[in-house]
């Protein structure tokens, strides 16, 4: 039996996907895939994966309809070409903000997505630092659900920060900002937002816990318009923090989320790459890790059938 | 077509379908359910439910398992009877807590049980207040999430307490905790907890946030063993609340939780029956709730096809 | 049991489901459609939807993936909330001309399409003049294919036009010609094109029929980048033809199309509205069709059980 | 890839465990399992097993339900564990007896099982002398359907037994009972029962066949409650029979067996040990053999890819 | 919605469907079906079933394998066609006797039969006195089990024979033929068979239980080659029964069956038209109880979903 | 693990076995297949296939559907006895014609096929020049499509022809002939077929292109009764073609085919082996090319996971 393996990359991730291979000493393998101009997708693998262990490495990025069809399009495409094991290497997840039903009539898109991959023929996920853990339960695959934690709090420990606190921006991430502080062996401090009237608003309505003379660092998941951390910084500087800094996996970035950063008080945005970040959006401010390593090793781990636990320490 | 419905009901939720069914003005569906002396469950359906819409009420609580497999063995029966449609209610969801892999090599047992629900025949599903309301998103089939908030939101304003606040007992149950505060106008308390060394013990290091002379209220989700209500209350006593409160949805009370109430500074918790309370855990201190009425009208909705949102409000 | 139906409609056929439903007399269904600034696509359907018989009108039209993945969420949405039954009618089908595998490694795009919808949770499908009609057998759920033959056919046959060809723009098409030189009494033609060298390059070799002072029309499923309809332009008139029409069902459109039509010898172009055509895209030269009175009699009969085959002569 | 393979087991047969992995050479693989005060079972899976070929051995025996849970959980902590084959060793088969709808409205459990574990994650199963062989079939997952026979017959023929004859305590279990007789050589009775008016009690009618002078072996495929045979020991003497014997796979001596059999004529009962017979119950006249021997040939069998066929002679 | 239901038949059953639907008061539904020259069945529906409850009426009669296929075809174009539930009403089950795995990889045709008629889309299941009870949990979907025991047993009660027994003709038929010594009041013989030496020869080596001076009646679930029953009639006259009689629901008949029992000393074969039996195998001998009105209940109580319990009794 | 594999051929299909065996230097699997008088077919493999990687040789020939359930029980037997991987070979693909609904109430056979032989167990299917390629698109697994194209074209220009020109004999096959013509270097012609009146006659109403001189080859996926290309052979003869010849994959001969072979002006048929052609219909005017390398080729390259890519050009 064939006992090699290929990593294939969709299109935003080529240079993801080039860090990858070269910390696993291959090569990406080769695809064509272009949009046509009635904007259809095409893939064609050009390698032949018969019987081959396959990675799909993509990314939750706009156009996340295009770019998640893209995927599904390729797993199909391996699928028939009789890969012998899809897995789908997902860093961020597409729609991993719609997990619940917390309205009448809303869909839970997250778990159609889940429902589309395995359709399409994926036989394993590998995604990273999900915003419900739950969504592991989304899928009846085996799931490796990675974290940047390490990565991002050995970065801020490396600082040696006087008097860190853990800021969590809103009651929902306080347990997610928990971990980091544990970690870091910071205090915690959290964010209490309220709804005003009937309007549909939200501000800050107390700042739960302590940030005199504090080095606050406001984790997340993600960074997406950039608003609420924005806020946050200047409610923190307000209650007296020294400075501010943020933290998160996703650096999503959208709309006008890198004016706000560089318009806010923040001291440091911390982002991985687990969503290309375009030079563009490169300011001084914005610090980019990269998740390349961990992504290579858990891609050797799953080929290998080796236990992936230690990347999860 | 038929046009009637009937509820069935397990062993240990008798009394609540009483209630329920004295309700919606209708009877409790008749079966036979009995363990055999080599404890294997049995089930006969007594009315004929040729294409009825069937509503099976069951809940989680011990012996949890035989009544998890009472439940799909009755759903199998009713489904080989031709029942037309088949939606369990099930009040407290079993295995609620196991939705996530939080370690190497554990089960997401929340979800298995969700497929063997739907395995056994479930069309869809009933349930409340759900740990994560991410495991809505574990089924395909439609899942009614109802909420016990308004029951637990409308006992504590009547009693008009001066200075309530509200108090998540740790970061996970910080988003839960906010909802409530957001209803009752009152401030949110976290308490931070951290494991002590490599011991995996817990203990809370630091209440964040102002409880001196406030009216706290512990809510969360269920109260199972007691031992985190009781620890907080005595730490919020310690900080200066007046007295302190306990509210959850399900009152699972195991173990040595009624005796740890009696014996805490606790002046009253308050549960609903979604998990039935034996006369004996039915302390002075412990006020139970009823749901029968949400789950009366959340029946009669699902078979008539009325809109449920008026019930989540 | 509830025995209305709705029919909601996806952003780009709001036009179109508002034609439709005036002819069913019938409101549009209300829902909340929107992208966020991170690009995910919002689905909150504002009327109540339990047990009804629902219609989801969408189509593929750039952006293609977007808008497939927006009649995914709207699926998921209404099975959520306990629609009885969802018909999703698509008169231009995504992905239609990715129908087979033609070379290696590559996907079947349409049947991934299918199993998509049907993941979602479509009950049932809706489409008009699938390239192939075989596409029909990538479903399990029932299908039900409409053609525009007669519309296009009473429009050309009311140009009394003195000798008229129906001409196959190539040897695939032919078959789908011939229906159309059937129906309108007209002999065929086809033009019989082949690939130069090896560099894939496509040329017309052959008129393979006679087009001597005839009213050519070319028939076809889709015009999409119109240069195959333009060149056969070109050669049916140096082979004599007095004139040359095109006749299709989805007026595709993409790219240079419009520029072309208008500086080809085309006489007219005559298309459907399956897919929507912009005002700038409706010069002089382009008429087109509405395919409304033939959806609205699809979705009247689906709904009533009634038999469809009328509209398929 | 891994070319090893691991045996977990449940809590009730570690024993049954230790023994099979010791004819192995090979150690049970460590798990760590467990009932929390809410009577929820935990399960964690402490070696690595990603890739491995693994086995699950439990079997059914109170408290049944919670131990078929607990069968499910480890099959879904592996499957997400990344296990590459899990193959369920269940010698004696959950809710064996309920294979058919006898009556209206009752369940077919046993078939319920088989999608259960199938759901759960199992990809092929090896059982034990199961009640209808017809079960095999509610699988589409490949059965590996091992019998006691020859371990029984063996133990019998042992005793040079001068004119045996074969038993069946009834009619469902006369083609059971005329296996053995065939193999032993030994002539065959039947036991004739009917129901006595409208009570539903059972009475044993007639002897079918000759018993004068001869040892009466009586063969099922499980002792219960041993009321059957305990009656048919005292008729069988009535004719005539100089001794009885019973033999059986499964040894469910449920309520008031162990009492009976003491109580009995039964001059010895023969089982196996497919069910953990504990201490207490190991009176004189109980003699347990074991299949450990033939469980750990069926292991090795499937995972090398050997035919079973031998072990079925 | 639509509440009617249609009746079609397949090729063989036209007679029986005609006595059915003459029974229910309605037609036949129509529908084309007939062989292509190259063996291909080809069936069009020609009655609208659009959201009908629509039945399917087939059997197991040579060509065994086309019928099967026919059903299939006929399911799948009602299903195509929107039928709204489908029902298989199958008095013969096909591949009734391939129900287990009784030597080394031999097929379970009963249970792929089950998974063909559900694939093809059947949504329940209506047949008759299937040779082992258990082939129902082969389904998922309902199954009513009919069967022939009362119409066989008034037929032999209204004999009023003076010592009649009833007969397994092997111990695989003891349970079968003991419900019908039960209803008859009537004691029960066994034939003990036994297979001879290495040769795969089997021989009735023991008449077990009394037939001095009896009406012996032979009861099976079908009668196939009729060597079986032939040779037991002989036997049973050889151990001094007074006249064999043989009953079964099946009338398999293949082969040399009608000779052979032409030629036997069996007085009288009665069966049911399960099966079509054709004129030239009416002789004297062979009685054929009709089961039309049997299943014209059944249709109509499936249709009305009243209780079908009352045909098993 | 097991690296070897095994071909095993159904009854119509021993000879090609053979064949295709000598060529990749293995024996056909030992089976047992047969039909009970009941004309129920008995399948037994022989040999042990614990974890092979099978291959299931069969075809679609009459009796058609006893041949096809023949495949499907074949490979239940395959999978019960758990072979890794089993994939059906299937040269002519059983109801190929019926793939799409192109009248009211029709199934597509051809799809419900695909879905018959992956509930069967197929893992994957190998077939060869369907009519329609989009049938790979009925299948969720695997497909590889290969064609007699290169075998058919050698051997006619071999033949050295001096003005070949290809016909397509209707508007349907004007696909299928372009490729043949394509490959050939040959002008292509097509026979324009027209329904007469309302009588659902057929007639060549014209041959569409030029035929003078030309030496005529008829290509078509397959050839049935031969009415339609003796009829073209009379027509194309009488427009002026010096000689006709005429070309398909799959000789499938029914009825009159032969006959009409025989009594026509075609000076050569030229089939492949897909379906076996006896002895009687091997008239010195039929000409049979072998697949049996090609099709061993494509064996050898599932096993072994090597491209099969060359063997389409």
């Amino acid at each position: 039996m064939n006992d090699t393996y290929k990593v294939f990359a969709g299109r935003p991730v080529q240079d993801l996907a080039q860090e990858v291979c070269r910390v696993l000493g291959t090569d990406v393998g080769r695809a064509e895939i272009f949009t046509f101009s009635n904007d259809n997708t095409f893939v064609r693998i050009l390698d032949s994966v018969r019987e081959c262990d396959v990675f799909v490495l993509h990314t939750s990025t706009p156009p996340v309809d295009q770019n998640l069809m893209e995927t599904l399009i390729m797993i199909d495409a391996l699928r028939r070409a009789s890969a012998r094991r899809i897995t789908a290497v997902l860093p961020y997840y597409p729609y991993v903000r719609s997990d619940k039903k917390d309205q009448p009539r809303v869909p839970i898109t997250a778990r159609l997505v889940a429902d589309l991959l395995t359709t399409a023929g994926a036989d394993r996920v590998v995604t990273m630092d999900l915003t419900a853990a739950q969504i592991q339960g989304f899928f009846r695959i085996p799931v490796d659900h990675l974290t940047a934690l390490p990565i991002l709090c050995d970065y801020f420990a490396a600082k040696k920060l006087k008097h860190p606190v853990v800021v969590a921006p809103d009651a929902g991430s306080a347990k997610w900002a928990s971990r980091y502080a544990e970690r870091l062996g910071a205090p915690l401090v959290l964010l209490d937002k309220r709804r005003l009237g009937n309007s549909g608003e939200v501000s800050i309505a107390n700042v739960v816990g302590e940030v005199q003379d504090a080095e606050a660092i406001v984790f997340d998941d993600e960074i997406d318009r950039a608003s609420s951390v924005a806020e946050a910084a200047r409610v923190l500087l307000d209650h007296g923090a020294r400075e501010v800094y943020a933290g998160c996996t996703h650096g999503v970035l959208s709309g006008p989320a890198v004016e706000r950063i560089a318009a806010s008080p923040l001291k440091e945005v911390v982002v991985t790459n687990t969503i290309p970040i375009p030079p563009a959006k490169r300011i001084p401010k914005i610090t980019v890790l990269s998740v390349a390593d961990l992504l290579a090793q858990a891609i050797r781990g799953v080929h290998e059938g080796a236990s992936l636990s230690p990347l999860f320490r």
